[in-house]
């Protein structure tokens, strides 16, 4: 075992140690390897799957792509501090006070990863199943997501490596621990618009073609259309024009060109494609009614997806159930996540502790959700391999 | 009589004398001392009236407040050169080449002075009228318009000056010396827009509140919105969104604040005042519907008016027919001049050359041009006074 970490693991102090790593994404910042040792005293076969400059790590336990194997994903890189007068500690320092922990990443998501590789290494070493189990922890997730996960999936495509079912350690409760889990994510796309009408005088408008008229009544048509009503499983897919943008000072002049950003997120009742088709057809329609060109830059970032409820994340809500002693609800709501691009490779879920403060200043876990996430995480290896 | 300026006096001259002095808003650059010279010297009381920075010229011949004042208004200051290196000739070199004097002013408006100044010089002195001429002549037309024709008519309010009538010699043929004159012109306002929300994340947009989405609901209806259908004497009224702005980079950000600006060109169906009634209206609704803040700074620059046909314009139209064999069209078409102010003084009309190449680079004027139109000022000044 690992000379720091003496058994069982103690993921406050794994936590601690890891957000004294400076691991803002792109940086590896020591995190990755601090994880290696620990998992390779323990047992594990570790490879760095680096791809671009990113890091990323990939830690199995037992047999290569053995048919009972269960893994867990998180990710090591974390956003920036932000004002960092303004925090109460210093970001990378993990001091502990109030019993918690502050830091960046302190709930996004090193609590998590420290919990799971925590569990991992004591799960195996004093119960070793008749299984596999793969961590996959990457130092891409905040950022572009390019070379993350997905580089660590596609090496494992090329290796032959698998998972049978996997676990994302995101922060998955609003409020209190174990009050939700997630099975799905809705889908994100982001549509840049640009317009280009006719330049003119405002006191000629005849003479000018207005990209702004066509502009405000296509994002005015966007924004009030009621893409559905929710399903089973999703919330409402919802659609939001971020930003506006003309730059033209001169009030008696009419502009030749303008932009707008939308941002959809969208359950199963829609895919990247479909969407693209209603908007390009919504497009056109503004053109024939108004002569302006229209013209779209899209990119999906990420399809909806379901796991539908089932063994998995049966498995995951009764093992938190039996922790916390509250039934978590099975929610697809939130942003993207990494779970999106785990889905296409085997059954994933995700459940962590409280994201409260995530992304902001001041980020900090309490010392015991870590400890009891460890708990979770330990009862679901525990009972999976059962 | 001005030495410089033997009777009868050259217009195309002067207006090369006056294209030489860089009058920039808010710069005299010697215009207004030049017409000053002349003036004095064929025997017009002449008074500096200058106004926070602003020259402007007040010339008087024969009795004040005389019952049959004939009035003159213009214009010496001129817009920037803009892109210099593109001119074909200095814009202040008054270069003559091709029958056209070139330079910046060359038809906005130093060759309307030059023609009305020509003619009334010569005019009072071969056939001295019962009645008195006055020419009032400004350095802010092109700026603010603050201190330039509205110092003038409240000086002379001050003074117990009058004029019976005035022609304000601004260039209105479109292409044709003599097709067009203006009998009044559209008023003008502008509304600056600036919309309060809630900030959020795009993926939980049901806990921000977007002031884009009501940003484009109310710039689509006030743009959708047929102010009316035109009138006897003027072109239907129209509204111009001219700006729209957030300057949002965050795709997954839903902001607080966004900005719009609209400029209304209205005729005489409405006025400052009912417009913003209406505008108010429509801010209001925006605000039941959505829950948006909507903040509106309005700016009324001119309210529309007319001078009925009538002695003035019939006056006007015979002079112009009778030198150009072309009867004059009676037009409110066109951006605001400083008719607007004088309006509120006495009957007014315009009336000059063709502005094609106003506020361009190469402006330029064909000679014959200014010959015509100093022809046309003397035969209105003469059947005036007959
Ligand atoms: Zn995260
Ligand atoms: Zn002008």
């Amino acid at each position: 075992m690992s000379q720091n970490y003496p058994s069982p693991v103690d993921p406050a102090k794994l936590t601690a140690d890891l957000i004294r790593c400076p691991s803002v994404t792109p940086e590896e910042g020591g995190a990755l390897r601090l994880l290696q040792a620990l998992l390779e005293s323990a047992g594990f076969a570790c490879t760095r799957v680096d791809r671009n400059g990113i890091a990323n790590l990939y830690a199995r336990w037992g047999a290569k792509a053995h048919a009972r194997t269960f893994g867990f994903n998180g990710h090591t890189d974390v956003v920036p501090v932000g004002d960092e007068a303004a925090w109460t500690v210093g970001p990378f320092s993990a001091e502990e006070k109030d019993g918690m922990i502050w830091g960046r990443g302190a709930t996004d998501m090193k609590s998590g990863v420290a919990a799971f590789a925590a569990a991992a290494v004591d799960f195996i070493s004093e119960t070793p199943p008749d299984g596999a189990v793969v961590l996959t922890i990457t130092g891409d997730e905040e950022g572009d997501a390019l070379d993350g996960t997905t580089a660590l999936l596609d090496w494992m495509d090329d290796q032959g490596e698998r998972m049978s079912v996997c676990l994302v350690g995101e922060p998955t409760c609003p409020d209190q621990m174990g009050e939700m889990m997630k099975i799905g994510r809705r889908g994100s796309m982001t549509v840049w618009y640009s317009f280009t009408g006719i330049q003119g005088h405002s006191a000629y408008p005849h003479r000018a073609n207005n990209p702004l008229h066509a502009m405000a009544r296509l994002m005015d048509r966007l924004s009030s259309h009621v893409l559905d009503e929710g399903t089973d499983h999703f919330d409402p897919s919802t659609l939001a024009v971020v930003t506006m943008d003309t730059g033209n000072p001169a009030t008696n002049v009419i502009p030749s060109r303008c932009a707008a950003t939308v941002n959809i997120r969208f359950n199963d009742t829609h895919s990247g494609d479909s969407l693209t088709d209603w908007l390009q057809q919504e497009a056109n329609r503004i053109t024939q009614e108004t002569g302006i060109e229209v013209d779209m830059e899209i990119k999906v970032s990420g399809e909806s997806f379901l796991t539908p409820p089932g063994p998995l994340s049966d498995l995951v809500a009764a093992s938190v159930e039996a922790e916390t002693g509250i039934k978590p609800v099975l929610s697809t709501s939130g942003g993207t996540s990494d779970a999106r691009f785990v889905k296409d490779h085997c059954p994933v879920v995700e459940f962590g502790l409280v994201g409260k403060t995530m992304h902001q200043v001041d980020e900090r876990v309490p010392v015991t959700q870590i400890y009891q996430l460890k708990s979770i995480y330990t009862r679901i290896l525990s009972d999976y391999f059962k």
